[in-house]
């Protein structure tokens, strides 16, 4: 039962054609998409300012070309993660717009540019390492509305980086930090800011940091209260959150 | 060199007692406490409405006694957190604006009642098991000056409880979301709304739960891209957080 | 908005005091429970004969009265899983048809003794260790309305003991499995049985069977092909599952 | 000592021409299978619908061409799981009959179509990525002689979909639910059916998923209690478990 | 079906009363205990010089008792493993031939002390605290009819302790070395003889010991090719297959 | 100091030369190597009837031919585990008595075939998977001079296939079983043999067998008193043992 | 043989009365500690300046008595770890010049106060609760010779309270970090100075702290290069390494 | 601001152009990185006889090119880690002083070879696989300035080979132990040396060493007093702190 069919009951209704109790009883079983669900996930995409964010990774290339066409179809901006340099090259080939980051491999549309985020996300990454992670986070939050500044490689063993930064740290609203082997640096600038944080574990490391667990149950312990956490490698999560609180 | 010491020097250079170049040298190696840091310490705390927030777990009674003193000495409000009842006893006794929360174990003196949040901090359980992780989670917003509601018992098993509750959890500007077991809770809130969603692991469950592990891998797994996550019961870092972001 | 408001909605559109349009909106936002949704729990509850089962543990005394109170008022049957002695007694004085089984903590009302089973469920254990879990499993089936056979005490490092039940376990409709230490058990029974095989690991066992995660691995990679699997020392939740299968 | 060689000796006992107690020792030490044990397998396969199903992962080209011309000499049908398109190829030049699944790498012959079930099983997919393990359900449940319907793509994120799809989940007999990451679908389902939920992890995901074990605790907390689990991307175990259950 | 059973089946076949094809199809079910096979267990027992060895922890003291006197009534010798002090007393009180040996909970009666082994068995620990363990495998040895040498506290941070006891090491038939924190010793013995070592890690450590876990994963990992592995703190285990391989 | 040194240390001692004090303080710091320790080494590779036996894995070609001349100069026999088809066949065409079991790597030249072993050892997989696992066993014991029997494909799913090869297990001095998955099967094989069982974990499965880490669990936790276990994989350290105990 | 045996040896030898070449014999199978190995730990001791440590947890309170007399009468100093306090008080009333430290357990006595260490140890601590393990640290780096300071409560999350004592760090010859949580201070510490840094994990925390695994994996993969790490709550280890350190 | 901007405003202070008051506020806060941070690290660097140490697995083969460049052209030594052969290559090409270590894949230029080391760094390995990890520690300690021996292949299980080889430890100032699978060397030699031991297990090993797992838990539970760990296969790291050590 989509909406045409709930206007044509209510129409029933009104003109006397069907009785209170039948349809009382048609809309206690109501499946809920025939009210025209999609709609409301388009309305969140319209209102986040970007289509459904694909994941790439694992797809089939002529797969991820048809969604890409698809959502181009019916939105300025598109947004795939983790793609690797063939497709990408398709993707370019194809599509004009396409910019490709291949540290990350997001592949973006970015036609409309409006500005969705009342401050300034900054994404903070420990090490040269950790950079993929940080650029999937600017990505997306620069894609979805928002000004983004990128501070890289300050770690906390070279704590003195860290302090000379405190400037562009505090100016932040939001900040997304990245970190890989020990992940420490969510703790130190949570210390430094007010505002909320955002830790992203990387998978940087090697032997006792277990592809990320080490740095992951660092974040999660970490002794600064505003540092929230999210998986192993999840720029993506980490800039799509950060632009959700932004635009707050 | 504290700041009087600071202003002595700067006097000395004005005055031509000292050199530029040996004001210059000393400067360098300034330690920064001596500059008044803990005044910024103080700063952030009046900012957040709150003082420090105490973790009374393993803190002797006298202890959390003369630190609830302290801070009540030069703030209106008062948060302890995981107090047994023998302790908290003893602080209403002593002072009798405390309130105590037994389910969480939260003391709390709460006479500057100022909102600084600009919209509904909503907090959600799955199961009743749940609700002292919760209520540390409510009891820690609201202090920091949020509106709170708490909404109980709606985990995904009865998906239908979740539904109809959508109108209250669509109308938060930030969801802290418990969930011990499988921990599935978060994702479906966050399909649900379009605001920051932070999901709390609760230790609650047995066998393969492994005291929360269960339930954090799965916020951590979540596929609601508006999820981010805390430390196994930690009710106040959630409401933190979400006190943060209510802020903005 | 319940039923009674959404019929007085529908008499206002077909009196033509509300419009189509109007009264469409405000379905598309209507919340499920208002249409009387715990009444499709209370069905289910009478189709399973048995109302929803209370898990006792962490539940404070006067909490559990009230539950079994408020349950027997409505329903012939009562299933209470892990409760200790003092809530038993307490409940066992209040309410005279309570049993008690005291090695699981299972507490029971049976007085509505229908068989909706089609066959038997036989519950079998490694060890005598084992018991307080396969009796949880046994009392769930059996007041769920199913006969239930109980085989103890045959692991497969004494595989003759077992080959000498097969008679008993092949005439079983389902068959649940507790196993401790290496949780074998369930693949020994799988491969003698044709039936649904409910492999339910035990916290029985010391040093590597890390609380019965030794159990739960090895019935997981069961090389038997009707071997399913539940968490650790939930008993009840194999009862539960193989009544299902026994109703069918 | 094979049926006949029983015989003889019964008949041997009968004519007098063996002792009572000859006789009684050397049934004491028969061994079993000299009693046609292969064929009880062989009634058992006959019973299911099909013969021993090979797990193809691992094994030489020859040795699957070899087993599966074994097969097909005694069975109409064959099931092979997780086998290469190399292989797929070989098997398909050879046998014409042969279908290839390429997604799960199931290879099959279906000449007996005759239908077991008693009603229908629903397998069920919480993302794409999870349908190489949901068509080794389905094609593992269609071969074993059942009506199988697919649900593609309803992560608990996106709960309206779930919803929506009520009526296909409740019009089954046995539900197969397939999820990575967090797992959380299970729980969902079972919330809204009736019948036993099979929950197959799966290792779709990455970081804290931890190839499926993720999943796996989440489905082995699951608050639903219709929920029995069987091993990470054991997508066959749970289409032969739905089967065997669906016989019933 | 027992034996006599079993003879009258044949008798009756033998007179012409039963039919062969109905002989056969009793026998083809035939379970097998019913053969006498608690009898090949009851001779296994003899063969080892001692019955089935119970394990105390977790038994209520009147089953453990009654065990007791179960087992003494058709027995020489008597172990019970892990038998805390309360349970002990009354079995000492019970039965005048009860030894108890505190620090491992074993309780004993050694009344048949024929010596079964072909040489010494060597019980080595590496401190202290591994004694509860490194005592029970003695017992356990001792009492199944071997002559055991215990050498206490040579780990391997004070080599020269081990070298100076090389001796003694040498001379064993079979080593059984306990050893918790790092679990080192069973290599360094190892080295040092000729003979099977069994390795038992013990629960003896702090923090990244985790109970056991450090040990036994570094006696799986012995370089020494000599050694087998028990489970954490199984010193019964360790004496037992010592003495199996001692009677060879 | 070597053994020259000591008789020169000991003559000056005689003829005076050298204080009885000052010869007392140069020995006790004596290094043991010098006093001809490699031969002890050397008398017991004598006693095993083989060299040390090499590691194959990770070692370059040139490495493991020069140390395979070097061990054929001084020993009738050589056994290297785990090399590779291409490093095997130089070493079949370097050395004519070479021979290569493609199925575990190990490569052998068994020109000694005296038999050291008192009895029969049996080597037993559940699998065919785990063959590769066994044959290494098995070429180990062989050619440290013993009668190996093989049981492949006994699982405990097929108990029956089990029980008809009682009469070979029990004919064993010794059991080595390998088995992957749940690693159920030494507990079977345990509870039906009186001689001590070598159980070998293998790396077969897949999700959570976990690289064999469940089956490992399984058998540490075995049920069965005469089972002790050695690393993942490690065939070789079985079949050492096993002949190190049938020597006895 | 002891050294007067090996003296009276070689009398006899310089005397003629033993041959050289029988000498030789026995002093090749010569056992270590006959020649007063015990002595070689009694010198190390000394070295040391204080005798053997003793761990106290597990010992029973007469144990504990004997083991203090015992390295009392030949020792000026005295050290045991982890004592409770009925077991303190008893050795407080026995031994007048016993200290007690009751947030550590650590028991002392320091009648030697020889400075041994060339430079001070700096201990230092991430939060009060990490307190008891740095008490240990201290009072073993103080009695065994060294000036020790402590720095208390400069987590990460404070950076600028790190910062503010860069100069009592870096005026450290070795420094001792004890951190709980997510154990980030050593790094940031390690980056401050150019000693080496000794990390020691605590168990302090909860949740996803896993009892402090959490600390221990970050400081593993601490990016400063100059940390090394002990075990989980390992004060008494830390400090007796940074006194070896210390004293070079 | 940097150094001159400072100059600038003290100038400025002294001419009495700038407040005092308006001075002190710049200065509180004043960024530390202008103070020129950098050159302490470049002081650092200079004291500790080498510049910042290079990772150099995962770096692009231009960016390792470009940074040895930037790193040789002020300073004479260079050591980068973790390189393969073809980076290695073009390094040897374009730098003639580089030395290329294959086994571990460090690269050095060793210009100013200034023995800063008041002792010998002992490095040593108990198998010929850990020897990668020895040579990056050797290369490490011996490139910033000390004298470095190397001892290989003396594991627990050939305790002699150790014993043996306690002249040569016990001549080192501090040791470096390279042990995989059981890991239990560095207790060994901790117990013959009374210097500090830096233990570093490597991921040498199979099945349950967990690719170094089961070293680490070993190493940090050592028996040994003067052991601390480094992360798995940290050859660098433990190099970098005994050279530390070694200047002390």
């Amino acid at each position: 039962m989509d909406q045409e069919q709930l206007r044509a009951l209510l129409d029933d209704v009104r003109a006397g054609a069907v009785e209170v109790d039948s349809a009382l009883e048609r809309l206690r079983h109501m499946p809920f998409e025939d009210l025209g669900f999609a709609k409301v996930d388009h309305h969140r995409a319209l209102r986040h300012g970007m289509p459904e964010v694909v994941f790439g990774k694992g797809k089939a290339p002529d797969q991820v070309i048809e969604i890409a066409a698809s959502i181009l179809a019916r939105s300025p901006n598109l947004l795939i993660t983790r793609v690797d340099a063939a497709i990408a090259d398709r993707l370019v080939a194809r599509f004009p717009a396409v910019e490709y980051f291949p540290l990350s491999g997001a592949v973006r549309v970015w036609r409309d540019r409006t500005v969705h985020g009342k401050g300034k996300i900054t994404v903070v990454c420990a090490g040269t390492s950790d950079m993929p992670v940080a650029q999937e986070a600017e990505v997306t939050a620069e894609t979805m509305g928002n000004e983004v500044e990128a501070i890289y490689d300050i770690g906390v063993a070279g704590i003195h980086r860290l302090i000379s930064n405190s400037a562009r740290l505090t100016a932040a609203r939001v900040c997304v930090v990245c970190a890989g082997m020990e992940g420490a640096l969510p703790s130190a600038v949570g210390g430094m800011v007010s505002c909320p944080v955002i830790a992203v574990p990387t998978s940087v490391g090697y032997g006792a940091s277990f592809n990320g667990l080490a740095a992951l149950l660092g974040m999660l312990n970490s002794c600064a209260s505003n540092v929230t956490v999210v998986n192993i490698d999840n720029g993506f999560g980490a800039g799509y959150v950060a632009s959700l609180i932004n635009r707050l």
